[in-house]
Formats: structure tokens, C-alpha cells, sequence
């Protein structure tokens, strides 16, 4: 009988990425800095949301923001132009997500002395990057009121791995056939542990609580 | 020296694709059945648009759908229950696209006999349907108003495979900061040939256009 040689390859790509992503946590253990990982469907208001929130933490705390795109650099200017934060532009050349070795490969690029928090934004789809950790403390996920409350039953895993869900767009929930408690129980069904927060970077509405959110848990990561 | 076998796996699945989008036009010439793939980001309104425009058409032409999703069977029931027609759901198993393949095994389970048209709901998102010829004699995208003017800019590829691109949810545009000459500005860098349609399933703007259009492609395929 010939001899067969079966590899594995799903789970190496997993167990490599699981030994990258420990490698991203280890160096942000050394520097003190606490890692976001946003993701979200594509014109979810990622970029929006972002500024708004980095104007709010600026001067409490010391922020660096990287932005995956396919070839464009218009969010990691946006955010520099709007914030002043030191932003960095990854392009992956297509891919519809980032794993945890494109991460470690981005933060050779930063001096993170100093930096108390890191926030990757995410290419906007509800797929690929739900299946990658990157090394993030938290994942964050933007679920917009446009997109509809049916959105947790067809990208199940994007709900139930992020820690919390923003409902974004919130000013335009009277336009939209959103049922806030449909949304909720689609979620729950999914991940009941995750933290839901309605929110709005035109109004304003919700963002007290997610800074609040975040420099708690920025307090616990010391 | 050892013999070093070298396998292009890129070009061979994409030959492989090729071959594949042959086999299923050539199902669809033998049936005189005209195949439209639709695609968009996650919540741009495929499935609304769909059974209203499924609705204008089913009197005047015989019409099969399908549905890709993850793991859920929401829009091909919605679909199936709105306008009566024959719907097929296609779970992929957690991928971010359907390619030639598949398609072609999910058009074993029709019976295409006097079908004049074959939609496909494709999954949603901005990045991998793109890259996968399904065999469609056109592809149809649907982008927006919430999701913002900037989008051809960040998903290039989607906006250049696709031979109409709708401009969906107008009925909300004032609530948005969504300026339809840069958008327009964006899509024809990418592709000068495309033909791009506001509408709205709601308020009908666009869909006499849309319907005209379709029946226009069914007639110069015959």
C-alpha cells in the first residue's frame, strides 16, 4: 500500500494565526497598550464613529489607529486629517479580511512606547474577518440601522464573536424598518454575553457610554 | 537534482471557474433562460428590491430565483412568500462568495423549462462575489445611499465587474450625506461602460427604467 500524506490545512492556517495573534498580544503586554478591532459591513460608519470617538479620548489618552483597505488610503487620512492621531494605511491587496500576521507585520511600523490604545479598523465585511483573530483585546462590531435587524441571522459569526455591537446610525432610525427588539433577541440568540449600544456620532447619542466602556476597560488592561 | 513539481493554484482554480461559467451558459442557451447575478454590501436591500421587481415581471415572463446565505433560509422564503415564484436557498457553508460551480449544482435541483429568467441573490458583500464568474449574462449591483459616496473608491473591483449599478434607498437621501455627482464621478473611473440607475423599492422611483431595461437584455437574448 502507497503511503498517504494527509495535511491539515485549515487547521494550520488556524493554529499559525493563534500563535501570530499571541505574538501581537505579547508585544502590546510589553508596551501597555490595549487593542480594538473594529469591524462592520461596509458603509456601516466605521470612519465616522472612529473620529468622533478619538476626539473624545485624545487628550485623556495616547491613541494610534490603523486602517485596512484594498488599494485606498482615504480612511487613514481621514482619521489623521480629523484627529491628529498617528494613522497608519494597511492595503492587503484584496483580501477581505486581515489575520494576525498582517497585524504583527503593521506594528513593526509603529513605536507603540506610550500608545495606551490601538484601534485597527477593519475592511468593511460581515465575513471574512469574523473568522481571523488579529491579537485584539476586544472586538468591537458596527451594526448599522439601515442594514436591517435581520443582519445577526445571516452573518451568525460576526455576532457571536464580537464583545460588543454598536447600532450605529441611530438618528436615522425613524426612516428605517429597524425593530430595535427584533435586533436585541437576534443578537442574544447568538451571544448572549454581548454588550449592546445604541449609538449616533451625529447626535451624539450612546457615546458618553462607549468612552466610558472603553477607558474601563483600559484601566482593567494596567 | 530533485524534481521540483510547481502548481499554480491561482490560475487553476480560476481556469477551473472559467470552465465552470461555460457549463452553466451553456445550460442557460439550451433553456433560452437569461441569468442576472445581483450583489451588494450586507442590508443595501437586495431582497426588497428583488420581490418588488419580481412582482412587476412575473405576469410577463417566467422567473426562478436563488438565494445565497450562510447558514439561514430568510430570503429565499421572503422572496417565495412576496411573489409566489420558484426560490432555491444555497447554504455555502460560511464562504463569502458563490462561484461557477456551485451555481452550477444548484441549477441541477431547477427545472429550467420555460424559465425566461434566472436571478441570483448573491451574498452579501463588496469583495469576494467579485472575483468569481458565475456564468451571469450581467451583473447587477446594488450600492446604497447609506453606505456613502466613497465606496467605489474602497471596492474597486465590485464597481468594475458590474454592467448596472443601482442606487438604492434614494427615498432616504436628504437624511445622508450621499452626493450623487462624485458617486457617479467614482463608479466611471473604474468602469466608463456602466449603466447606473437610482431607485427606490419604496417610493418606486427608477423601477419602470429597471423593468424596461431587463425585459429590453431578455429580448436581444432570445
Amino acid at each position: 500500500m502507497g503511503e498517504v500524506r494527509v495535511i491539515e490545512i485549515n487547521e494550520n492556517i488556524s493554529a499559525h494565526n493563534d500563535a501570530a495573534a499571541d505574538l501581537v498580544r505579547k508585544k502590546l503586554a510589553e508596551k501597555g497598550t490595549f487593542f480594538i478591532n473594529i469591524m462592520s459591513a461596509p458603509g456601516s460608519g466605521k470612519t465616522t464613529l472612529l473620529t468622533a470617538l478619538i476626539n473624545r479620548l485624545k487628550d485623556k489618552i495616547n491613541i494610534v489607529e490603523m486602517d485596512v483597505d484594498i488599494e485606498s488610503s482615504l480612511d487613514a487620512q481621514r482619521v489623521a486629517d480629523a484627529t491628529g492621531v498617528r494613522s497608519l494605511q494597511i492595503h492587503n491587496g484584496g483580501l477581505c479580511h486581515i489575520d494576525a500576521d498582517m497585524t504583527y507585520r503593521a506594528l513593526q511600523e509603529f513605536d507603540l512606547d506610550g500608545a495606551d490604545l490601538l484601534i485597527l479598523e477593519n475592511i468593511g465585511n460581515l465575513v471574512c474577518p469574523a473568522e481571523f483573530d488579529t491579537g485584539a483585546h476586544k472586538n468591537i462590531m458596527l451594526f448599522s440601522v439601515p442594514e436591517g435587524d435581520d443582519k445577526p441571522l445571516k452573518y451568525p459569526l460576526m455576532f457571536t464573536v464580537s464583545d460588543i455591537i454598536l447600532i450605529t446610525k441611530m438618528d436615522t432610525i425613524s426612516y428605517f424598518n429597524f425593530n430595535m427588539e427584533q435586533a436585541e433577541k437576534n443578537i442574544r440568540a447568538l451571544n448572549p454575553d454581548a454588550v449592546i449600544l445604541p449609538v449616533s456620532a451625529k447626535t451624539g447619542e450612546g457615546m458618553d457610554a462607549l468612552e466610558t466602556m472603553l477607558l474601563e476597560s483600559l484601566h482593567q488592561n494596567h
